[in-house]
């Protein structure tokens, strides 16, 4: 065990940070801790409470220039059964294998720590920087999402803010910190489907019509699909289901309807429409009786190699000497709202080996690379 | 409403039964009055109760000759909401339309008085009959049905008794009674298939495998699959999915398994083990991990024309008028139980349209036809 006085001040951010228990959407006065010290680093601050969710939103620099923003936020997942943790979740302890160990250690307590004390050093060295630093960070992103980075994001395109480059500090390293930055997310369209047919006895199936056996074919048809090829920067669209439900219980009736529930993951190759077209000609062929509720979760976006994927990769091949590897796999995160001010988005953040899990930890050095990264990203975008 | 010194002997004994409320597996004393009814006319009794079950088999003749049982069961299905009845399920009221209403009327108790009046003519004018005619009398057939036919035939096989001919008093009729008798069931063969995959995060498939992809194909080709023609006595065997279920809830999980249950309606054209062989053969073909929990239910059997079959059709034509049709249709009957000693098996009874139902009723006049057609079986086959 380290003790508390040796912390670094990364360290012992992310360590203040995680003793306050903030499972979303609860803040526990994280956001009250970064903005005491972006304020004392002269950021001008912006509380944005909205609905039930805290967000703040907060600015360093003359403007006229490029604005570079982090965004992120300070709301974890629950901690699942504590006793089944090898430390208390919300203590913030160092464990002999230099782990810090802990909820929203790497998801994202780590990062944000990082990215405060990266700001503070950058501040104090050019405090004449120039454009513009932003914050933008929320306690509602593990949840509903909708009080948060969204709700935000249309505060500030209502008042026609610019945000050029935005590093979200989501854990995108696989194996070792920096390995890999999102460029982007697939997009997500969600599905519930009924396939009708009509209920009847097992033994009578001439008075009954089976939506097992009528759906089956056209389940297999659209497992079996090709939806696109992908592209440079995005894996070939995939379709999966994972639900899928029909029966009474009664092994003697025959059901009077089936439900599934899909999902697709989709590239800039594919469409919305386009998808939910494919879907119906598939079920129409196959002359089912069905009807299907749609829920997009968030579209495919994409930043191509530029300023801001350039100075990132350089900061990584800086500090760690590692060639990073830009990649859109993985699940959602805030960045697809950013993305949809225009703003070039990439994740940038520790190893996400253990998040969301029990027992979530980071390699405590990774998080002073971390910064060391992120300090040196603000050098050469905004120096 | 018919006052009750107006019945006949048929519809009083049939009243005096449906009083007495023997839900599955209770009697309530319904064998009692049965075997009473059939001492007094002769019989040698035999209450053999199994378990937890009253069953009892009664015999009358001197032996030597061809061996007809009647078999029925005293036990009846629950009511269901008493309150949802037009006349008290246990009352057994004849309404304004002479239909004979309760639980049971249907199924069985209307038969099982018919037979008996039947018997006690038949054994009072020709007391010295040819042969030996039997009761087969179980409380257990709505129920699990172990302790009930299935276990009195195993004792009657032990002891190498012989049944040449067996009528059940199943509501075979459809519409009118003696329109359809059943010469025969089709086989029952269910099961629980597992489909096994990898579960895993929709947004990462390749790490993955989805049992329900995985199985589509598979469902789709058993659904589609012809498993014989069937032949003259039954029609094609037919495969049913009864039951599908795969998915945690979630919808961004990707489910481990896959389970389905299904259920063989089949014709003596394929046996059980063919059917097994070509659904792992069609398993296998699409390369599924899998496993199948079978559970049979029962074997086909056939009564094909001749002695028995000729005299219930020529019983029928004589009382009503009318052609009966054989069938082999419908659910399956404790007839499977004792087809497996040799005997030509035939169910004859009421009009089906209500049995299980709240409101269950047989028209009164249909059950003093039904002991006519009784009467004049007995007399064809064993005067």
């Amino acid at each position: 065990m380290t003790a508390a006085t040796a912390l670094s001040p990364t360290l012992q951010l992310a360590c203040d940070l995680i003793r306050r228990p903030s499972v979303t959407p609860v803040d526990a006065d994280c956001q009250a801790l970064l903005m005491r010290r972006l304020g004392a680093a002269g950021f001008r601050l912006e509380p944005m409470r909205i609905g039930e969710v805290d967000n703040f939103w907060a600015t360093h620099g003359e403007g006229g220039g490029p604005v570079l923003c982090f965004a992120g936020h300070t709301d974890v997942v629950p901690t699942g059964p504590v006793q089944a943790w090898q430390h208390e979740p919300f203590a913030a302890q160092i464990d002999e294998n230099g782990m810090l160990c802990g909820r929203g250690a790497a998801d994202m307590k780590g990062s944000l720590a990082a990215m405060v004390v990266a700001t503070e050093r950058f501040v104090r060295e050019y405090p004449r920087h120039k454009g513009t630093l932003a914050y933008l960070i929320t306690s509602d992103e593990e949840g509903p999402a909708q009080h948060g980075t969204k709700a935000v994001v249309e505060v500030l395109r209502a008042r026609g803010e610019r945000l050029d480059w935005c590093i979200v500090g989501e854990p995108s390293s696989t194996a070792l910190v920096g390995d890999v930055v999102k460029n982007g997310r697939r997009g997500s369209l969600g599905a519930t489907l009924t396939v009708n047919g009509m209920q009847g006895h097992v033994a009578y199936p001439h008075l009954a019509r089976n939506p097992i056996h009528l759906a089956a074919p056209a389940l297999a048809e659209l497992a079996a699909q090709h939806w696109d090829d992908g592209n440079a920067f995005f894996p070939p669209t995939s379709f999966q289901v994972s639900n899928l439900n029909a029966g009474t219980g009664a092994t003697n009736v025959i059901p009077g309807t089936l439900t599934a529930q899909f999902n697709f993951r989709f590239s800039t190759e594919s469409t919305v429409q386009n998808l939910q077209q494919r879907v119906a000609t598939i079920l129409d062929k196959h002359g089912l009786d069905w009807h299907i509720e749609w829920s997009l979760s968030g579209l495919p976006f994409v930043t191509e190699p530029g300023e801001l994927l350039d100075a990132v990769a350089a900061s990584i091949k800086a500090v760690t000497g590692r060639d990073t590897q830009p990649s859109t796999s993985g699940g959602t995160s805030d960045g697809r709202f950013i993305a949809t001010l225009g703003t070039q988005v990439v994740e940038l953040g520790p190893v996400n080996a253990t998040i969301h899990q029990i027992n979530e930890r980071v390699l405590a050095s990774d998080l002073e690379q971390l910064a060391e990264i992120y300090y040196h990203t603000l050098v050469r975008l905004l120096a």
